[in-house]
């Protein structure tokens, strides 16, 4: 398991006067993501769990689908020689027939990056199409007021170091099925998601996905790659989320704490 | 003058009590980057100080180093004829001894993203040589405490939301030479830095930055861009924010809150 934290000595000042501390910090490394031995991006996460990032990214990418679209991925070294020992990558194979065009990933997805949005050639090729949710369900607010205390506790590396964002999936009775830590709150829930697709768990019908910030556009659209009907936040949604969510038939919710939120979009019943 | 929030209506759960409300939300945008008429970028921004925004792209991907640099940012209706309103885009054209090749960027940069890292070709795409910061300044300590306050007294769209990320510049007086707001914490330092640049006033020595939220290597990059000494953070640094602002002569500065800080790089005075 690697380390996601990092011991920094620092210098601490309260009303002037000055100490010398050691101090839990967050890592933050760059990783690189081949698919069939090509570089498809490079995206600034915390250690581990790289497998479930890669995955993730293509499937909010729509390169992969399921599990069986994955003939592996593997974790490697750094091909760097100077030592500095951040050139770690992930491999991906892709099962014979899935259709991998580079030259699309190229104009659709190289172009893109660990954001999902930004970098894409065309406004266009932000959106992506994935099936809507079709089967309506309720948001409950007297379970999901519950679910930032849980998605609290489990927050270990964020308790050491204040710097981390953290997704978190809930199964319909309740339970944290797996939750990911990083720097990057797109990561954190490209590991998520990625979890849930090698697990065979796709698509989450039922699910709840718990955001520790805020949630934009391309949160919503990654949570819908994986078929999340519901998506919580204890931060503030933008506009575009909102109206992504109107769209795609999810439920979407912020403001998540202190047994109170808002609902931007959906039905609830007590 | 772009309005950055929209009214939505929304139900508000309280101890299972439903009301409906209206609510201010922070806006999400893409916004299509041109460089010489050709795309570069899609960023998902807050619309306003589009031109900055573009500015401060420019600069800290290495392309344009000065106001000289530019010879027109201009910002355009939507190419689309969908209707939809949400094609703004600016178009820069650069002064004629400025050496912009769209290979090079396409390898650099059109695979970068508003992230400034993330979709990079190569690990080592990632870093920027920048010149390093050569004046060691101090951290005074006794005046830093203070700015906080005078971010969030200035941070209107974040009261109405509660959803935007604030960069904001400190003279060395003190007073706030520019704040900007933006669903995206990379786009709201672009908007600073693009400013800063397009007023001529790089590089920033003897300023500095405050940041609403986490450190990030990408932010540390951006501000060192622009010359800036000193980056403050009312949030948790990334390891790799640290090692960078170490390298680059940096001070950094994080959990700038109730008059206490912790100095993770550079030495401070009363």
């Amino acid at each position: 398991m690697t380390d996601s934290s990092k011991l920094f000595n620092i210098k601490k000042s309260s009303s002037g006067s000055v100490s010398s501390v050691d101090d839990f910090v967050a890592i933050e490394e760059p990783l690189e993501i081949r698919v069939e031995e090509k570089n498809v991006a490079i995206v600034m996460r915390t250690p581990g769990h790289d497998r479930e990032l890669a995955a993730g990214f293509l499937l909010s990418e729509g390169i992969i689908k399921s599990r069986h679209d994955v003939f592996e991925i593997s974790e490697c070294e750094s091909l760097n020689t100077n030592g500095s020992g951040k050139g770690n990558f992930v491999s991906v194979l892709l099962s014979k027939d899935v259709k991998f065009e580079f030259e699309d990933l190229t104009r659709h997805v190289f172009t893109s990056s660990s954001c999902g949005v930004c970098g894409k050639a065309t406004i266009e090729s932000v959106m992506i199409d994935f099936p809507k949710i079709e089967d309506e369900s309720q948001i409950c607010s007297s379970k999901i007021v519950s679910y930032p205390d849980k998605l609290s506790a489990a927050q270990t590396t964020f308790k050491k170091t204040g710097g981390l964002h953290a997704s978190a999936l809930f199964n319909p009775d309740g339970e944290i099925v797996v939750i990911r830590e990083d720097v990057g709150r797109h990561n954190a829930l490209d590991k998520v998601i990625g979890y849930a697709l090698l697990e065979n768990l796709l698509p989450l019908s039922d699910h709840t996905l718990l955001l520790s910030g805020r949630i934009s556009f391309e949160l919503m659209q990654k949570s819908l790659a994986a078929g999340i009907p519901t998506v919580a936040g204890i931060s503030a949604p933008s506009s575009l989320a909102i109206e992504f969510a109107k769209n795609s038939g999810q439920n979407l919710i912020g403001f998540l704490r202190d047994h109170t939120m808002n609902i931007y979009s959906g039905n609830v019943t007590d």
